[in-house]
């Protein structure tokens, strides 16, 4: 039977996701509504991408009985309103990252869906890829020797968007793609907690960082480093060096297709688009999709590729470097 | 008229220092003697490179009038105590990087260039080859737009060498690679003095730091990342991220021969050796010592490509860093 799917935001990132649902299996993959604030904007959305239903609100579409699993593609700055709205009324959700604003919203969205029993992945869907497979294989099996070193580092000039510079829409370097470099860092260290975080940046007037470095120390003398910034272009990839060897995760480091083990190149290629994408690689958000199918026919609640523990991990890192550099969001003092 | 160099020191940079200079015109250069704590040791090299006096003690070159400039490439702890000797007889030099263990030593050394009106320069080789005239220039233009962060990263295994991880050898990563990266971003910041220096490091068993990563910021918004190693290969390169466009200097970043402006190449070949050498690239040393006789020849006391000033701030941040992650040499506590 096809995981049936409804689709919160009919934005841009819903759009790619559609799209890539179209590169799996039919009889796996069913988006069954798409729900935006605007009715109009829903109906425009699911006409171009073939879906039956339309609704011009999320609290219709989570009270759809056909729907098995709510896609969470609204701007991060409603996922906790909106995810509340989705857990609480029993379904499954998998959320767009970041989760949402700080580490309170993200422990809500997660009681939440310990309280209603359901299924909670954030979308980090970097780890669906199938070069991370191997990425952890080559980690579990030491291939590397000790690993003492990883970076990670994505640049991408975007401050003539709206979403990304405005502090009420969440805007910043660290939520939108330094969230992609340290996800990374916690998976080599498989969710271990750094000893410490230091993290230096540069704002934007609006208050939002424009660009980020943050360098943690992990248990038994192990390094990472993170930098990012929405104002230059910057490597677009990561490193995780070890005493015997280098694994290289190539640009664009967030949703990957070439993997690099000690000089040694594999490409893991992507399915094309039946329509024109809006982010890069972006047929790739199939694997999460498919990583959301297999944990529910498993009878999971979570993901082993994205626990919540580590979503929670993640949340507080962010936390923690928001406040060194002096980022704060409304939602901080609520 | 050819400038007579002095060696003091017959290790592995002296070496190589040596068959640099054979790619330059005799009549341009010319290795008048070397020295070393070994008479045999020193006339040994003095046959391998036809070089035509040998000395058993750094005394015994300093006072030989025949030498105009000095290069010292004996052990960095020993920088202090030989540099004075020879800056104190009134000769040039061109002094081995790291320059000396720490901010007080460097002092001692400026301040006896100046006392004798010597020319006294860090053996930075890095800033003399023609590259970085294009790096130099492409800032200087403003072709990259405003730079926003640099990055500057080398790392090789080399825990089985004891110079390298041997406190009283004055070993650790800072001294010996880190200084490359180090120096890479005051160049590139011309010189300014950075805002804050944040540095997360790795010690060895011996006290010394195996790994280190350190953050500055620098007056107007830009940051810089520069991360080290003696345990593992690390990227050995550099990368200028500007808001019209990027600046890489390809591996190997301290003695580099490839730029990417914007993703167009430039090689700058070296000239082949005439023997085997000890250190990636090491002809390249050819070029430090034109710079020193550029300068002599115009009278300046300082290369503007390295002026003592830099030097200074270098050594500076070395020691807070240093500081920072725990390092102590017995020569920071006289």
């Amino acid at each position: 039977m096809a995981t049936r799917w409804g689709l919160c935001g009919a934005g841009k990132i819903s759009h790619d996701f559609s799209v890539a649902m179209k590169t799996l299996p039919p009889g796996d993959h069913q988006i069954v509504a798409v729900a935006a604030r605007s009715l109009e904007r829903a109906q425009e959305f699911a006409k171009k991408h073939s879906i039956p239903k339309a609704y011009g609100s999320y609290e219709e579409l989570t009270s759809d009985p056909e729907i098995d699993m709510v896609y969470l593609g609204v701007l991060h700055t409603e996922h906790w309103r909106v995810g509340l709205l989705v857990l609480q009324a029993g379904k499954n959700m998998l959320c767009e990252k970041p989760f949402a604003m700080n580490s309170r919203e993200v422990g809500d969205l997660i009681a939440a869906s310990k309280k209603s029993n359901v299924f909670l992945m954030e979308a980090i869907w970097s780890r669906c890829f199938p070069l991370h497979r191997e990425v952890r294989r080559l980690l579990a099996e030491d291939a590397i020797g000790d690993v003492k070193l990883v970076k990670a580092s994505f640049g991408s000039p975007q401050l003539h968007i709206l979403r990304s510079v405005e502090k009420e829409l969440g805007g910043g370097a660290l939520l939108d793609i330094g969230v992609y470099t340290l996800q990374f860092v916690l998976m080599v260290f498989n969710g271990e907690r750094p000893e410490s975080i230091h993290a230096t940046g540069v704002l934007l007037n609006s208050g939002v960082d424009e660009s980020m470095v943050v360098v943690m120390k992990f248990p038994r003398n192990r390094l990472a480093i993170c930098f990012f910034s929405i104002a230059v272009s910057l490597p677009n990839d990561a490193t995780i060096s070890g005493t015997k060897g280098t694994i290289r995760v190539l640009g664009p480091m967030h949703c990957p297709t070439t993997l690099e083990v000690n000089g040694k190149m594999t490409q893991y290629p992507l399915p094309e688009p039946s329509l024109p994408l809006n982010f890069t690689n972006s047929t790739g958000l199939r694997y999460e999709a498919e990583e959301v199918r297999q944990c529910l026919l498993k009878g999971l609640k979570e993901s082993p590729k994205m626990p919540l523990s580590e979503s929670a991990l993640l949340t507080e890192v962010m936390d923690e470097c928001r406040k060194q550099v002096g980022v704060v969001f409304n939602q901080d003092s609520q």
